[in-house]
């Protein structure tokens, strides 16, 4: 075991299980098992931002910027093109369907007669994404899963790789969420609120393992792994892409920077840069990047897919 | 001045108002004057945690643990008793009666004949909700104002303050936001990403300045003020209380403990403590620990108003 995967494990032996763990594992190996039986692809999609606790009952935190729009609107795009999709993502942060109902309360309307109904013009989105979301539940095709802390996050994306394994080159890890790169051990966080009387705060974080060295090393040899850069200087932006494919030797990266990433990203393989952007017309009628970045990757998928036979 | 209200004024000084900041204030300002021509209450009512930015460009924060619940519930509580409410809350937490509406995508139905219908188990609470809202719209009691960064919530903070303070003794802050006591001040944070290539990580932060000191003395020196003390550890919570009454010199803390923050809490004045218990069977009749809380603070607030005369 090299020093990386060391520290790995170093960090889930120091780290709390999630509750729910033991059931919550169950259900990802079930559905795995089914749709491994029927030659179905699937789809990790990770989504939103993961929290570090600053204490142990937790007051405070630090949270990394996501509301996970790239995540529930790729899911949505997976979906649909017949992959199954374990949606592992921030508790409370947008979900496939439900995300395109906005401001409820305002949708609905009493009729004179005292009837709940929904406002005509709102009837049309509704109507698409509750029969989409049917249509899913009836097929089982999405699992939703969440977390709330990177230490959470970290062993349940463990959990899930280590069932996946079965799954060969047939699964592909799309790893969206915005996981904090620095963290507060447990051994080193106090367990009561931090207390403003004792004048300024010092923080020391620690990094966080680089978990996607042993996923694509032990967990998920065989996988097709997508991961994703966001960052604000784009002079970083590419050579950082590059960085981490050498590094952790998976097979992509979405490069995109924070104020372009709605419009603009670039998939970055060892060879190739393949800039994706989403025209002015597209934007206007209501097209979104993500369906364009996940048409892609299902293409560069399928021939790793054949590749790898 | 005194050395805080000079923080008060540096910090104000150094920090951006918020987007859109001259239009809510004139928003803010119209709506005080409405309520306060036909003499109704106002409270301002803020609700959520504050963020605050590790970078100027926000890909990292620090955030307090709420999602809203006290500040909406609430709300609610004293739009039912006559109170005009200017609700300032984080962006994306709870609101009055939208709360109800939890996971939506599962409420709806498609009929056979491809209609869009509210499930049969949903139109009560739907009903409910609607309802109170519509009535409230139309009544224009309701003013929602939102915040992200602890910056935002403070520049806001006072300009309702200012706005209101027109109003005399009839006007209530019920303070029940989780401000951030630490922030980065403007001047020294990065602009860009921070990187974890560099190792470890360590950030200093300073002390928010304690803007409930000029709140009560200059901003609104009439107004029944309410604050709110979270702590984890019970041994200091009163002791707090009351140390926070004697340095700002408002008139009522209400102390809870994390964990039984939903059934019990303490009005703490200068000279008594009321304990507010939300008992099992009320509980289990979907009763809320806020509606107590509104109502006796309703009555302090009355009997503050008359005593002010």
């Amino acid at each position: 075991m090299d020093l990386s995967s060391a520290e790995c494990e170093d960090f889930f032996r120091n780290t709390a299980v999630p509750e729910h763990f033991a059931e919550t594992s169950s259900d990802i190996s079930q559905f795995v098992t089914k749709h491994n039986e029927v030659g179905r692809k699937i789809v990790l999609v990770t989504s939103g931002g993961t929290t570090v606790p600053l204490e142990s009952r937790t007051v405070r935190y630090i949270d990394n910027f996501s509301v996970g729009t790239r995540g529930s609107v790729s899911a949505e795009e997976f979906l649909k093109r017949g992959y199954a999709v374990i949606f592992l993502h921030r508790l409370r942060s947008l979900e496939p369907f439900s995300r395109h109902l906005g401001n409820v309360i305002d949708m609905f309307t009493i009729t004179p007669d005292g009837q709940v109904s929904v406002k005509s013009e709102y009837t049309c989105v509704v109507a698409s994404c509750v029969t989409q979301y049917e249509s899913v539940k009836k097929n089982g095709t999405l699992l939703r899963v969440t977390f709330t802390s990177v230490h959470e996050y970290l062993h349940l994306l463990r959990v899930c790789s280590q069932c996946l394994q079965v799954m060969g080159s047939k699964v592909m890890l799309y790893l969206a969420a915005a996981v904090s790169d620095f963290h507060i051990p447990a051994s080193q966080m106090p367990e009561h609120k931090i207390q403003s009387s004792d004048g300024d705060l010092t923080l020391t974080l620690q990094l966080v393992p680089k978990m996607l060295k042993p996923l694509v090393k032990n967990w998920l040899p065989q996988a097709f792994i997508v991961s994703f850069k966001l960052e604000t200087d784009s002079h970083l932006l590419i050579e950082k892409s590059r960085k981490a494919l050498l590094a952790y030797k998976h097979q992509l990266v979405v490069a995109n920077l924070l104020d372009k990433r709605k419009t603009e990203v670039v998939l970055v393989t060892m060879t190739t840069e393949q800039p994706i952007v989403l025209l002015p017309d597209e934007q206007a009628a209501g097209k979104e990047i993500e369906e364009k970045i996940v048409c892609e990757l299902t293409k560069y998928h399928s021939e790793f897919c054949e590749n790898s036979v």
